[in-house]
């Protein structure tokens, strides 16, 4: 069971290892309310897991800390598992699906754990981590169900309502439900009045299906950018807390997380990723009223691969309409090119790519097809220059 | 002149105002060193120039504050003087010159100031801020060369000493100058021993240059994506400050810049711009020795234009081994491009993007060229794939 000394035990154990990370107040996110974020992407190895496993595996016996712990997770668990049992001179071993991000397999293994390539999906992994664990007497750390993980990312609960002591509402993150059962649990003690809301992708929906339906479901397939809350099937013990703790589940878009991200990283100047992102999302577009409210979002990490932040900054771009992409057909002689450029620059637009293609099945002998990206203001500049184009009789091909 | 009670007053002017903004713990960055970042890119506005905008405003005469103020910036001071005056119910005109970043351009509007855009670059844009003080009789709002100023900035370093009075070495931006006079002067009083070593971009190198020479050198041109201290002339009364407290002034490659905004994306979270970054740069690659000393970056500031961040981490990436890109030739017919990618994939390499192009002078009739980007692990990942690739008889055409 959770108690308020566990997570008090938790906090005392954890504070000279973690960073306290800073409430930041976030303007311009969501009108009419303050709104904060806690950001723990700046926490050690980039997430809140390192909280609770550390205090998991300080927990264990001095006859299990030396056989060492074993863990199953291609992302911020593996990293935090890893973390701490290297601070403590524990071995870790942890498997991990072969198709995992080559990045998330890198940091796992900078951080001196054993890592173990699992041929197949996260099942095989599992699997095999509970094969090893068998065979070599490790202790197996378990992601979220467990009531000492609960406790260390519970005192993120703790530290919200240290930092921002009139919060109102708290938006958390859902996947397997570790982090909010912990979290729920220290406000509902210390300010039942709070809110606390969970935040799911809408493409893995599993604790929102579960809470609605009153029983544990477990979902056939997961689909979302935020890999860190795709979980078919909620714990026991989480399920149990978060129908007691937790006022309200929502779940949120793939582009509304997108849209967060870029938000996070344009205003705030911090890196969320896709599953720590999600309450910030929920804040944003979840239709909830928090007009003149106090509001907190847990920022819960930041190990978004760059490449997938790369095309995540592409996509929220373009729906911002700050970028434009379109095809026009030009008739291939001189200073034709170089018309329609200035044309476009003289708009206040800001060339990005140009792709000149002469062998284009839609385009005329003796013209060619031109692609262009340009960098503009908002989607209304971007009919601005749609309309002047096809007054000077440009063919808008492709938009 | 500056004193360190204007300096305590700007602290207590700015404490109700500014975010006080986090040191943060940043390990893997330089080996064998406690090594710290200010990250003043939490700032309000995203960067450092709302301290000395907003004390140098709140110590205008109530005349001058209903007149109103004026500066010239297509950048951080604009943001920090717009948002100042706002914040005191004071008018702000900036100067922008038109070729400026649209998302500055917007970020200065959305603070509320009138916002001028002058034709031309930035000697005209400021030409055109100081007739419009004259006729208006408006404030000019220096962005480095004043005391005031200098006292706003130089609250980091009070915060730094606070925060951190371990500290053995401090790096500065230098842009005109005003951040490391004031963060020199209030660490050269508080904490002598300390080193304050103060980064240009190589492309922009005016107060090292001026440093060197003994004398303020006016340079003829500045090229560097650090647009935040692309400053041609060091200010009379900063370069003072340097000569007396800082004690070397050093530069750092666009590279080098590169690599730290990316480092500091990846590993703390946070986004850097050009000019915030070079600081991290010059401690990561300076050659200067740091061996078992605790060593501050200020991260002075994080607006970097986000398709100017998009850039940044392709060439980033690259750079790094992550990604390869390459070109070969394929006889034009079925399968042979399904050949190539099987051959890439096994190899465990991911797939960005695949352009086939048929009308390449480089190929033979019947054949055609192919354009590879793929994510890979490392340099070593990439030889292994050409070493491959190779030795399955693929002409590596470009690479």
């Amino acid at each position: 069971m959770l108690s308020m000394d566990m997570l008090h035990d938790a906090q005392r154990v954890l504070s000279p290892v973690i960073n306290q990370t800073p409430m930041i107040p976030a303007k311009g996110f969501v009108p009419d309310c303050k709104f904060y974020l806690k950001a723990d992407c700046l926490q050690k190895t980039g997430a809140f897991k390192l909280r609770g496993a550390y205090y998991k595996i300080s927990s264990l016996s001095d006859e299990e800390k030396s056989r060492g712990v074993i863990a199953c997770s291609a992302g911020n668990h593996a990293q935090g598992v890893a973390f701490a049992a290297r601070d403590m001179g524990i071995d870790a071993t942890i498997c991990i699906p072969e198709g995992a991000p080559l990045s998330k397999i890198e940091a796992t293994r900078s951080y001196g754990a054993n890592v173990v390539l699992v041929p197949g999906v996260y099942d095989d992994a599992y699997n095999e981590a509970c094969r090893l664990r068998d065979e070599k007497g490790l202790t197996f750390i378990h992601p979220f169900d467990d009531y000492q993980i609960m406790a260390g990312q519970g005192t993120i609960g703790l530290e919200i309502i240290e930092q921002l002591p009139d919060v109102d509402v708290v938006f958390v993150p859902i996947g397997g439900g570790g982090l909010i059962s912990g979290v729920a649990y220290a406000i509902k003690h210390l300010k039942p009045e709070c809110k606390v809301i969970g935040v799911q992708a809408a493409g893995a929906p599993s604790m929102y299906k579960s809470i609605k339906g009153n029983r544990i479901i477990t979902l056939d397939s997961v689909d979302t950018m935020a890999d860190g809350i795709k979980v078919k099937t909620p714990g026991d013990l989480t399920f149990d807390m978060c129908r007691k703790y937790v006022d309200e589940v929502v779940t949120v878009s793939e582009t509304e997380i997108a849209s967060a991200i870029l938000t996070v990283l344009e205003k705030q100047k911090l890196v969320a990723e896709g599953a720590g992102a999600v309450g910030i999302a929920a804040a944003m577009y979840g239709n909830i009223d928090l007009r003149g409210k106090t509001v907190c979002a847990v920022l819960s990490g930041g190990n978004v691969d760059v490449t997938m932040l790369e095309r995540i900054i592409t996509r929220g771009l373009a729906k911002a309409g700050r970028t434009m992409s379109f095809a026009t057909v030009l008739p291939d002689k001189p200073k034709t090119l170089a018309g329609l450029l200035n044309i476009v620059s003289d708009l206040g637009a800001n060339i990005l790519e140009v792709n000149h293609e002469r062998s284009n099945l839609k385009a005329d002998l003796g013209s060619c097809v031109v692609h262009l990206l340009l960098e503009t203001r908002d989607h209304r500049h971007i009919e601005q220059i749609y309309d002047h184009l096809r007054s000077h009789g440009y063919l808008i091909l492709e938009r």
